[in-house]
């Protein structure tokens, strides 16, 4: 007799635990299975070890304008990296504590640290034990991809599975894969003093699809650090480190940064023993607002489904898939408007609708470029542009993206508005304080009120 | 024959000429009349420079985390106060001058360089001429406020118009008064090496009307520099240096910053030959949305209402007027939600309703300390508080108020916020991307929702 349980989550990463809170809620019956080491993907080798190099970077970069302020003695400010990596990991392992807060107090009847394969819908072997559950709950989550072709020179490719475990920084370094880890690992390591080559065979970065946006960042960072763009990196052995090419040109460094992406951990799962549809990726087939997968009684969360593999919309994914594995009835739920942030410098960000979703002949786009504006230009951070997309029909705002100080903030106001429906006229309305980044944005609406098939006096719309 | 025109604005400041931007798109018959000198208080003496002051003490401040990061060096880190003091005048001067942009191309008929005096409610003289303006818009502005009893002392004291001019700094001063301006300069002084002592007659900072945040900040920037609050300073001089005194406290300064507030420009304009009512404070009584004084042509705006003496309600209050005093029929306008920002470290900032406004028995106090939110801790800036006040009730938001890091950035998602009457339960279904300093935000929302009357599971709201 198989053992029965109510629910078994495949997994306890982000999504998985997200998944479990809800779970738990209605039911002890459950299973939380993970074969890999706890701690999730986030707090171990994700966002925020990431961040912890980046603010050490940032910080150490700052040195350079600090002649212009009156502050001397910059020159002789130097980074002891094994220091800086201790930092890093030392505030590394306090955030995978807090994550293993959860897993610490599950007995064995709840948490099997083994790897789960499905025998059938319901049913998954785990350690050679069977375990029935009406409902089971794939977050598995996804492994950095390295390139079959870069096998030769395998000992000198990392991945962020190993990045962040480092006791010193090689000297120099190709950085493959210009999405946001590419360019925000790959910024940080170049102001930390490696010398950073980054290559990506698209002429974007951080998937940007707008290319006044794209321009910028492109410019702003390639100014640290070399970006290759447009053609695909070869890697090949020489005199014991590894020539990288990349269309005609080519550099010789010690390491090598695959950041290419991140592969679905779905290969030993056994989904070849369900009749579930996989898309042509080979991943199942799910309702993005049910996270179930087909009519089955599994349910796909985080970032094994390959959509959105975000941190918040992991935990969102979760908790609905744990939600709708206890309830009788499947209920929908409204996704979250999309947000994209990388933490470069200038901060990368897009928000809800991009470019390349949108008829450009439909819409009215706000820009800002920040080089007047007044904060920015106190901050010594004046490089940057903000453009949002909004209906120009009615001035519904549809998207933004952006490449400028504190996108990561500016991105939420717009995220927030987007996802209630706003107006460029409503959001003129509201407060913007001074002297503040906010103001930017602000002009950017500005300049997309005046492209509107509506012409409305602002003043007049505030009129009691 | 007196001169003739529709409308009259005594003040070129920032009020003056966002009224002036409104007048211009319906008359040219008008003149704009200013004394003193030009460029706006939030330009010459306000908002930049001393934000230009804070960046660069903020940033000579940061050498203090550079340690614990393995950034080497810091103890040699110096400032140059005279290059830093020139740095602060440069961009003062660029700010300055695209304030100036406006009058600089305005000729001799619509800008007179002079001081105006009412002579009746439609006649004002200026430099010996009568001028008839069918509206008059006073929009003077305010002076820094000295005691009388300083006036011993007075070589010895400062305000805002004129520590920005200094080529040097004091070795030492008494900040007397603990509002906004004093806090961000007291601070800025202190990182700079001067020995600043903050002196307040009230228990609090920054008109904080809640204690927990209060203390906070209190006992943050407290830490920096020696805060004596809760009795009146007294001034005195002693071997050519200032002993200010402060209950049984006192200290000897090289200098004092009189920062106890702004006195409205009011007192030369000859209110005594109108008709209108003056409120106890001797300003004129006029209504917050249309800006006019009582059922005259006169119309206020900016700090010489002594109301939110803010720039962009100055901006707001100026378009109004303006507005107002160009069309036939008196308008009435929406006020902006308050948002108040301190930008001091950590930053203070209050929004919408304060506590002292709201009956405790009502409200969910939703609070985060910031001790473990991950962003700020990678940050070295996790000393904070935020609080959100929320309708019991039905979770509506009122009010916040927090001495936190990126105050500035999450008042202004929160003003937006309550400007729309949206509730915690509203807010909750946002994004909150990962790790950022807005997770801070939710968690507060989320301490919050748990005191609410209305018992709602959070994920059954983000049902479709």
């Amino acid at each position: 007799m198989p053992r029965e349980v109510d629910v078994a989550i495949i997994g306890a990463g982000s999504a998985g635990l997200f998944a479990l809170s809800q779970v738990r809620k209605q039911t002890d019956s459950y299973v939380l299975i993970d074969g890999g080491e706890l701690g999730t993907t986030c707090a171990r080798v994700g966002c925020m070890p990431s961040k912890v190099l980046i603010q050490v970077a940032e910080d150490f970069h700052r040195r350079k304008i600090f002649e212009r302020e009156g502050i001397e003695g910059a020159v002789a400010l130097k980074v002891d990296i094994p220091e800086a990596m201790e930092h890093v990991q030392d505030l590394r392992d306090t955030f995978v504590d807090r994550t293993l807060g959860v897993t610490d107090h599950m007995d064995e009847g709840h948490l099997l640290e083994a790897n789960a394969r499905f025998i059938s819908e319901d049913t998954l072997e785990v350690n050679g034990e069977e375990i029935r559950a009406k409902k089971i709950i794939i977050a598995t989550g996804s492994t950095p991809v390295i390139p079959a072709a870069w096998r030769s020179c395998a000992e000198h490719v990392l991945t962020t599975d190993e990045i962040f475990e480092l006791e010193d920084l090689p000297t120099s370094m190709a950085v493959v894969g210009l999405g946001s880890i590419g360019l925000e690992i790959g910024q940080a390591l170049s102001r930390l003093g490696v010398a950073v080559t980054g290559i990506d065979q698209i002429e974007t970065v951080a998937k940007l699809a707008d290319s006044v946006v794209s321009d910028l960042a492109i410019e702003a960072i390639g100014k640290e650090f070399p970006l290759w763009l447009g053609a695909v990196a070869n890697l090949e052995m020489q005199d014991g480190a590894v020539k990288v090419s990349c269309g005609d040109q080519s550099v010789v460094v010690e390491k090598v940064l695959a950041s290419l992406g991140r592969r679905p951990n779905l290969d030993k799962l056994g989904l070849e023993n369900l009749s579930i549809d996989l898309d042509d990726r080979g991943i199942p087939v799910y309702d993005p607002h049910t996270m179930q997968v087909g009519n089955s009684s599994i349910f796909i969360a985080g970032d094994v489904n390959a959509d959105r593999a975000l941190l918040h919309e992991a935990g969102h994914e979760g908790r609905v898939a744990g939600y709708n594995a206890v309830h009788e009835n499947i209920a929908a739920f409204k996704r979250k408007t999309f947000l994209g942030i990388t933490f470069c410098d200038p901060n990368i960000a897009t928000v809800g609708a991009q470019l390349d979703e949108l008829n450009e002949a439909e819409i009215a786009i706000g820009e800002i470029q920040f080089g007047p504006v007044g904060r920015a230009l106190i901050m010594a951070k004046n490089r940057g542009v903000l453009r949002v997309y909004a209906n120009k029909a009615d001035g519904r705002l549809l998207g933004a993206a952006m490449a400028c100080v504190k996108a990561e903030n500016l991105a939420h106001l717009l995220a927030w508005s987007i996802q209630q429906g706003l107006s460029v006229q409503d959001l003129l309305k509201m407060p913007f304080y001074h002297p503040v980044i906010e103001e930017a944005l602000q002009a950017a609406l500005y300049n997309a009120l005046g492209q509107l098939d509506v012409k409305e006096e602002l003043v007049e719309l505030e009129k009691l």
